[in-house]
């Protein structure tokens, strides 16, 4: 018998869960390229996309996914030889790292480790320890850490130093779920992908740049047809936005999530998103009072509102992730580089997302489940977890 | 802002949250009625149907409604003029009476009340009262009340009374959700409907009987081309199992619904619900400790599997319900039947159904998201509910 | 190796095919029953249903298929005992007569054959024979022989002859396709159902009736709680108007066809209608100067324009049509009651639907596939059948 | 009035018509990207992929277009200032190589035009010329002029020649359409894309690639931590086959499309595409026979069996185009690069696709649509064309 059999609830950190919405804008006839409906509605997307990362700039839109982007941002951005500014706070900055690496940029990287976000007096070491180099490149949220970063604060620093390097930010993991200000914030590239906060199947994946990153790119000579941003942006025909085909069911997709974002109002979508995040927290801070149970991140302040890294001991984590999607129908998101994957605490991590289409039923549910697992397996944990949670969304 | 935004749950006693899996069976191009793949998809049908109710005798399928299933099995088994005993714990025992009166059925009504199952002992006198009455009915699980029936114990007073009657069972709210036994239990006759336990959008009804009813059946005069169960059963040609066309989406959505509880299968169904219902029980004990929340049946033997009826005082039954649709992404079922509509109690009333397609996290959730709205609408409830849900489906 | 293997066409005469707008509409969540869209929706249903059948007076909406609704006209009309006139046409017309023998009226009935329409001299015949008859009785246009009534004819001479019983008209193939003005022609009930010109699945129903029937039914004495069509038109609440729980995905199928029907314009899909008739009638010309086609119908004013019934000699329609399916990705219909299923002949009839969501590219190429399979079997056909069907098209 | 309403059919050559199966493959929840079922699903898309090209080799999946694949090939095979022998037969010929050209290749080219396929004299030539070129590219059918090369000659003739190549061949309209057998013509790298005779939306590419190709590949300096496809093929984690977040909805539709195929066999799918092809072009030489209609190849042993390239004369084309879409419910495809834009006879060119989810029905009628709309819009051409076009299938 198991009591997960009914509506299951994929609680990972991508893909979220995509609203029917999207799925039946999705299961369609395949439209003409050429000419018609697809060409104005592909027309509407960009506005809408512009308006939730807060810039009147630049949006390409690729096929690809969330690694995609970083290429086409280091790709763009970067001349063989030049030197990035990496400021790593969790797994997924060191990949964006490791492949302008790859592709011949030289990294100059300050690592935080995997429980902190990024450190202003260590950043300001590193811009004055490469005053030229081209970019500075961080994560808004890491998806594995789930640590955020102060983007604008980053800025004003580089502005106080007088550092001239573009500001490029991975928003994967917060695009649509935590604020964020693009040209407020003073930021050259930011990368996003389809299926996180836009409620879009993974396929694909959004750069925004500003237009000192359009005029410093076209010295770049690592660009390729596919991930020039410029005719991207630029083209003459339909089909250049794309570089051939567009991806036609994925557009009436995004089209579908992107309405759904502007009739909610992309600033209720993160009050939805940071109440949710905080519900979360105070149940985990409940469960931390007795055994093992604590979070990734000390600080609310640091905090992502769109994915909470938690960990147990041991073997734990993973004994309750596999409870939970065994028996009460939650897939809990797996430790992402926490620890070495032959570690004796490598079971012990595991995240929880809630991220895109999520309300207070599917959190507090997944809350709920978590806390039944815990009991279930007899993992000592506080009490009061659940109340804690629904007090803060009574509060809303 | 809303923290409803994001998957809703609807929770009213039908219709229940149809699965992806059956809303996909019926996204399907039109079959052919005369030969191929649907005849034979049909043909599977009855088996697993008779399983559920637990019956080796006849299924008749019908397009209609759960009301459309009185029709049916109100005229098949009278004549004008026949008595009936029926045996009242609520709204859709009195709908099925009415039913029966107006077709011109004698009805003897026992009413048991709106909080209350059958008290054998007036069952008994109810029975001593019309000795030639044609069939004694009764609601297995009334939707509006939320009483269960011991139908096994009525048979085995019927027989010590050696009352000749068939024995009529309304299970559309318990069907596939509670524990039943047709044969087993001396029942001759079974009413359920599509969208409840068996997961598939409203529009298909089933009536079950067994061979005693099936040979009175042919003395009825009340019996019309539609309604008539013997074509249906014993059909010659295909479009004579529905007398007409055949409601081919739903035939394969049902289908699909089948094969998810042969899959689960039907013991492991029933204790999933049971287990379910228990987790919802043990919050509401919790609750009542203090101000008025409390169950509409006292005893939990006497509670159906699928769904609660509840109440609060005054209007907070109702303010609470839109909260949990508004904020919380919940859809709670009205009170029905539970009070007069212009009563100061009229909004004390509500329901919550964990019926079909239902596991941990969508009842645990549903219970928080309740939680959280009595405390937003600082309405007086005990605490620790969620934590008390929680241990029982630990245990589970 | 098959040719078939693509996007098949079932051109039977329902259910027809689905659009993917409609099949889309029934992919969804299911929605409370008790307020909100669902309510409103369906608000909107009646007023579209009214404008196609021409009439301003009232419509009930049945869960059940079309069978359904010829008890649902006959228990409202008729007295146990009462006189109805029926003029058949076809299977259909002798379906509906023999239902109401078997809920006790009296059927009076000329039977026109199976290739020809209502004889208005034969029609007065009947009619001066029962001239206290409740009712007069006939297909619009019967689905097996594709003969189509003059309904507005028999209409004048009942005025002539001063007949006063109602008119009741079965237009459950001509629906939606073929023009009809139910209160101009002085119609008083009208049924139809969802699966043909009405593009929705199989399971709802529709019955018109003029305030005139209204007015009988209040004596009829067959009604029933299900079938009684008061209830459904003046609901005092939403369950009422289905008699219990409402079809909700067939509500939604349903108003998404009205929406595709009323945007194209009513006038706009019975003219599409008429010319792909036409079209069909121009290939069967050509074909029938040599070999065995030809067409039931002989005068093509009397040909219905949503289904044609056809045939060929021996075998041959069989054949015909298991080629089409295995070898050309098109279902025609079986013939039905057009001869004895023992007759040398039975297989020599089939059907061509081309009804409802339908257009010059699906009949033209049913037709070529028809043409390629007669080709392909050695049939005898006359030429130029596929030129002529461009040709009418071609004129549109 | 428009006779196009009802289902349409895009017969433009990709995206091709998506079956049913697939589209409901792709409407369903996310699945967990590190475990489950997506893994095991995903790890037996490679086998059924390399059957259909003919490989035994190494099959890498892209998130991208047909262009992508352009970018994943070159990158992989090319070393900045390698020399790539270029055989044109199409604008997609030019488009591979103007890639080639972007990222600093040599691209020696030799243009057959817009009507021919290879020369092998010329093709003879142009190897003597370039007996260091790194590789030969050439598609098999180019997508706007409908030419077909002979793979496996170009290979014989680079083989008598000793020339040390390899051999890359853009399959991207012809794969799973036209018979190729990658590994028996000594081809090392194959390109294809979802959206054509694999059923699938845009949005996947497949690049295929002998073991020579892979050896060659470690020495190429172009290559990306996207496109580089020795992770992709080689990976040790899920993940790396597709550089990140996997393209969880495509590869359920891949998957669907691909159980299609097998079940059919992929002979039987080139056999039906063959047979389709061939009427076609009977319908197009009795077209011909009056007026300007002419096929883009003359020869029919040069022609691709998914996509025929048309012409008429002056502005017909396009008239005859809009006539199908807007009357006849056939989206015919544009002429592409076969004339200026600005040219008179621009609007003379256009093409029908008969790719993937295909069948009799499908392709009669839009022939049978085209026919019709030559006559209405009194464009002159032969007649006969629909029943040479019967005969041929009847053939079958």
């Amino acid at each position: 018998m198991s009591l997960a059999n009914g509506r299951r609830y994929l609680a990972i950190p991508g893909p979220s869960v995509m609203p029917d919405r999207v799925l039946n804008a999705m299961h369609r006839a395949s439209p003409n390229i050429y000419e018609g409906e697809l060409l104005d509605l592909t027309a509407s997307l960009w506005a809408d996309l512009k308006a939730i990362a807060g810039t009147q700039h630049n949006a390409a839109i690729y096929i690809g996914n969330g690694h995609a982007t970083w290429e086409a941002a280091n790709t763009n951005v970067f001349r063989r030889g030049d030197t990035a500014i990496v400021l790593a706070t969790g797994r997924f900055g060191e990949g964006w790292a490791e492949h302008a690496r790859q592709v011949g940029v030289t990294v100059a990287m300050t690592d935080f480790g995997k429980s902190s976000p990024i450190d202003m007096a260590r950043a300001e070491q590193a811009l004055r320890a490469s005053p030229d180099a081209r970019a500075v490149m961080l994560t808004h949220v890491d998806t594995a850490t789930g640590a955020k970063n102060d983007v604008a604060a980053l800025r004003r620093l580089m502005d106080d130093l007088g550092h001239p390097g573009l500001l490029m930010v991975d928003c994967i993991a917060s695009f649509a779920c935590d604020e964020f200000h693009m040209d407020d914030w003073g930021v050259d590239v930011v990368i996003a992908a389809s299926q996180k906060g836009l409620m879009t199947p993974p396929g694909l994946g959004v750069v925004f740049f500003s237009d000192k990153a359009r005029e410093l790119s076209k010295s770049s000579d690592l660009r390729t047809p596919y991930w020039d941003w410029l005719p991207r942006v630029d083209a003459n025909h339909f089909y250049m936005h794309f570089y051939g085909t567009a991806p036609t069911h994925h557009l009436f997709a995004l089209r579908e999530a992107l309405t759904m974002i502007m009739d909610e109002g992309i600033e209720n979508v993160w009050h939805r998103h940071t109440k949710l995040a905080q519900a979360v927290w105070a149940a985990a801070e409940a469960w931390g009072k007795d055994g093992a149970f604590a979070l990734n991140i000390k600080d609310p302040g640091h905090r992502g509102h769109s994915v909470t890294a938690m960990r147990l001991s041991g073997n734990d984590g993973t004994r309750l992730r596999e409870w939970c999607e065994h028996q009460g129908g939650v897939t809990l998101g797996v430790g992402l580089g926490m620890a070495e994957p032959d570690s004796p605490e490598a079971g012990a991590f595991f995240r929880l997302a809630h991220m895109g289409h999520v309300n207070a039923h599917m959190t507090l549910g997944a809350l709920a489940v978590m806390d039944t697992g815990m009991k279930a397996l007899q993992i000592p944990h506080g009490g009061g977890a659940l109340e804690a949670a629904a007090r803060v969304l009574a509060s809303a």
